[in-house]
């Protein structure tokens, strides 16, 4: 059986990985590694294959995706296929290229706004609801699919201040007749996704689904969301450190990060308007975890030469016993989009499986993949990891 | 109720750090940072306060207990206390001196060997185990103890080769009889305390109780033991590192782990027959962690200049999605007995719980504590750090 | 002969450190490890000994000076003196605490105005410096000093933006006499210095005497000033990275710096309006060095728990033959008032030795010292090294 | 005019990118980075040009050329050339495999013995000597080459003990006639170079041309040799900071370097009979910069999946004023062979620039490209890079 994955953000890098990466372990190329999905536990969740995935998206920068996609396997450094296969792929992404769908543009910031060279052009937020969603069907209808999954990968939006017409399904509603919502542009894709009955989900720290009124209408249009903000290296190295230090007893006293990278994404994050949006997610699972607030600090900066690559140096500060103070320092040198990509297609079968579960609103289940996820305050990796496991596998709690 | 703490290596800098932070902690005059047992979920097991312990134990090296304590906490950069306390604490070191009797010497290793000035004259095994037998029963006539615990702190033992006399208690005996049983120190010692129905805990990598013949005895006598080798610093984030790659499907591809130090205990390790048992216990759970087995290297080497402190340097090299190579690198710095110290009494109190049940034989559920857990496979640090949980609070597994 | 220290800044980490240094070296106890002046080199360079020195200085905060002293000396781990010491240097500072003046604090910034509590009143600019150089002279009348050296250690000013008065001296007096100067405090400090024939160094980034009315002030009256801004850390190994990878003919991409402190300078600097000041001085010298400009950052983030400690990491990505992409990092761990003390002692001998020569003007052989040194544009350390042992040693360039 | 570079090891690492880098160089499609005779300072020094060198060689292994230099520059990670270069690269270097020609194998070590497969068979130490010669004369014939130089980049031999005939010519040529001079190949090579006039240097730390009975052979021929081991990583950054640290007069403690690399010069190094060389060469220049000896370690170990890479981590433990210990860590993360290919070919050009001027023996102006340059006590990179200066541009001292 087929699944739709529409990708925000469809020629960015990380998309580019997915679809690439797909391709290959679809044809035998290249081993799961860094797919959860793939690990043993999971062999009777009877998730569904990669094979049957189908991909398209929205973009507002019209490129090639086949030069960007090469452009940034190059840039990862990864080892490329039998020339055959290259071919083969520019072929297959050539053909995903048909689908991919001038993106909405409302409220993604400075950063976005400057290179956004593909829009669709709408009037009011209704508007670009219903484009949204007329591209979703059309794209449905075209591969002759049921439901599909939206996953966001797009650009972090500045924050936005909530509004009260957030609050219920009915006054976002009125707000939006009013064009009067203030949503962001990841949230007028969720509401598209989920009033069609498709899922939502959110890997960037932008709004999305987050407010009361998308859980709401998934709940009434049957479909299941999650997020937010893939979790692929300094923060999940957070979460699991932090969790030792508490299992020890060790008092925190400072944790400071600083996170260099040179992406597109990190031009973008180098706006301070979109940075708040960013390390507000970062920042806020050490005193969950721990209990207590020690300072921290999440700094994120971009260095141009690094290209794909992200660097981050966390310095940890702590106290043992008769106030002694050591420290513990770790630096994460990591191409962003290799790590992100296999958990983009993890959230993907999850998520067809909560679909064909007809499983309805937030996924909980889903926290391991995020740096703050919605409706669930446990943020130690291992016992988010076996919730996951506990529910793929239809275990009790 | 009082409980017998009887200390292998008393003058050592694990040994000066616990008994003098014990006074400190009692004194209420430093908060309990890097227990363990403090934490709020272990309210409900009834461990036995601190307030309860008395100290004593074996040393090979005539020293003032008192000067070496206060050069020891002077190199872990550890605030003094008031100097009323001072004084108080210098009296409560010297009463404890009193307790500390000459040690056995037997296969301790050259680097040892080549400081010890205090060793109790044995001519055979037997004689040695009698000798630290009757010490232990003197202290325990002398503070009228019911039981007492053992707890190895002295340096790491070289390695010594299996022998077919290990294998059953009846074999052992015949062994000690004719007095080639091989044993080390280490054993000998556990021997003794076992032999009386005292727990014995080995905080270091030499044998220690860890011979079949040991365990038989512990259950004939119905004394409990456990080890072995303290998670103090490096091989404590490996385990949590590695079980987020597992987690996470990554590929470790190699781990490069070295440690540097300046104590008594670097100064012994720098020898490669002592080093050799250490590096042993450092380097085996990443494959149990992960399933399979990547290049790993551990070095150890002796820094003088460090003291106190222990720096580690570990570079990881993973591959993630298509092959990708990416790194994560730690460094580590931390005063070991400051670490360890907390450690200790913490074992103590588990053990002496151990002790109230009735408990015999083996105790698994301190595997936490230990870098090479005997009788556990469990390597993860979360695992096992539940599985002590549930054993503490009396929960069925 | 006497030689006058007048610290601004007088009760700082720095002059504290400097003071009691001083004081160790003077009676013995301390070696002179740190002190450029110290070297073999400079033997024939006649400068003047520690023992002249006497300390007098502004300070805008009340407090004991034999406190802070020892509060500083504790964070930075220093090892304490034999107890008759202690006494002789709480004697000692109580006594420069009486030469130790209310300062005065015109534009010295938000987190120094929240934070001072003994400041000179006065009404205008003309009355600061006036205030400034009576107690001055006091101070060299009661210690019959013929000249003294002026060494600002005060917490970094906001930037200011240069006025047309400040390019000649006339210009500047009718500007201060219209009360319209627009100088900082550290300038005012500066003018009362050189007026009356005194030394001025600036050794924090604040803009002290880099105008050159008083440059022209200086060589009016045969005074000297130099600075600008202590070299103690990360920007001195950067200045020889610089130039390691310049001679190699390696190509900078990018080098990332960021610095997190805990002391009374991180909190200053944690405020915009003072930070900028800071990062110019530390971000300006790669291009020099290096010929070219790659892309720099210099972060600077307060970190309360780290006390008188300085960590920098600096990630410094280069390309080689074939462009190959290759990195280096590093962290430096200081305690920053243990590095610049020394140097604050060399700078007043080497100044000392300048007044003896009769001297006047910047002094441009004290390069090495500073991290954005006036009128020089040689940035390499060695380079600048050997000019000053040309110079003290009075041979040919 | 034509130069021959004949190198040593010839189809290892650091000859490939040396080959494959001047034919890109020489098309224009590369930039010169990483070359030091690049800098403007050299542009008067009349350098023979690149477009001039005619690459031969010896090599114990038996493997293609154009293979091996395609694997090597993947694995740096090297970007490709335009497709119609990559065939063009592979002719050149097939012609150049035709002046490959099999080595000697003498004294070579058990790690080299393993893999050599492709061995010159002589029966003693002369008939080595004679073999290579005659290969050098035939190279030079066929290419009309009036002199060559020889680079050593073959694998670190094991040390061998000094013997009484290696410290005179007279001597020597006894020893090698009744073939028990002793001498590795790398020593055996060298005497045939010289022997011809023509210039041997030595980018190992094997022995070479490091006797006596060489040095006055060179001198006797008229030939110029050089060495020993060249600086590219880890001790080029202790060179320079070692410097400041002196030139700042802080007190190293002690400096514990660790590299891990995983190429073939890494596997060698892993057997202790090689690594002995390395180490002793990597280690000695502290001391010499210094003026005292801190304890000092350095790690080699062979860490597999690193393949062409080298990570370098040095920790630096030192004191300041008032004995206050601070460190400084940093980590190295280079391709080595593109960081000694430009140096390989530098020194091609500044030997030529001797030959041309008639210079004989010993060519201690070229130490800043040797961790352990004979006849030269200045160890710090600056003076050593300056003299190279002075020398090349035929100024006086």
């Amino acid at each position: 059986m087929k699944t739709g994955i529409w990708l925000i953000g469809a020629r960015g890098s990380i998309a580019t990985v997915t679809m690439a990466g797909h391709a290959a372990v679809v044809r035998g190329l290249a081993p799961m590694t860094g797919f959860v999905s793939n690990r043993e536990v999971f062999n009777g969740a009877d998730l569904p294959p990669l094979e049957g995935f189908i991909f398209g998206g929205h973009e507002l920068r019209r490129m090639s995706l086949k030069e960007v996609t090469s452009a940034t396997l190059d840039a990862c450094g990864v080892r490329r296929y039998p020339r055959a296969f290259e071919a083969e792929l520019d072929a297959k992404l050539d053909a995903i290229d048909e689908d991919i769908r001038p993106g909405i543009a409302l409220r993604v910031g400075p950063q976005v706004d400057s290179v956004a060279n593909d829009i669709r052009a709408v009037a009011t937020e209704r508007e670009a609801i219903d484009a949204v969603r007329l591209d979703l069907d059309a794209f449905k209808a075209k591969h002759g699919l049921r439901r599909l999954v939206m996953i966001n990968l797009a650009s972090t939006e500045p924050s936005v201040s909530p509004k009260a017409s957030w609050t219920s399904l009915a006054a976002l509603e009125a707000a939006l007749t009013a064009n009067e919502s203030g949503l962001p542009s990841s949230s007028l894709y969720a509401y598209a996704a989920l009033a069609g009955g498709d899922a939502y989900i959110n890997f960037t720290p932008s709004l999305g689904s987050r407010l009361p009124a998308l859980e709401e209408l998934a709940l009434t249009r049957g479909a299941v969301h999650g997020g937010s903000d893939g979790k692929t290296g300094e923060t999940l190295i957070k979460s699991v450190l932090a969790e030792l230090f508490a299992r020890r007893n060790l008092e925190i006293l400072s944790w400071f990060g600083q996170n260099i990278l040179g992406n597109e994404d990190g031009r973008v994050l180098d706006d301070p308007t979109h940075k708040a949006t960013k390390i507000r997610s970062k920042d806020h699972l050490l005193p969950k975890i721990l209990g207590y607030a020690p300072q921290t600090r999440v700094g994120i900066d971009y260095v141009e030469s690094l290209g794909e690559w992200k660097i981050a140096w966390d310095h940890i500060h702590f106290a043992g016993f008769l106030g002694g103070r050591m420290s513990m320092q770790f630096t994460w040198s990591g191409c962003d989009s290799l790590l992100a990509a296999p958990l983009v297609l993890d959230l993907a079968r999850f998520t067809a499986l909560a679909q064909r579960r007809e499983e309805r609103g937030l996924l909980t289940a889903l926290s391991s993949f995020f740096k703050d996820p919605m409706g669930v305050d446990e943020q130690r990796l291992v016992a988010q990891d076996e919730e996951l496991v506990r529910w793929a596998l239809g275990e009790p709690r």
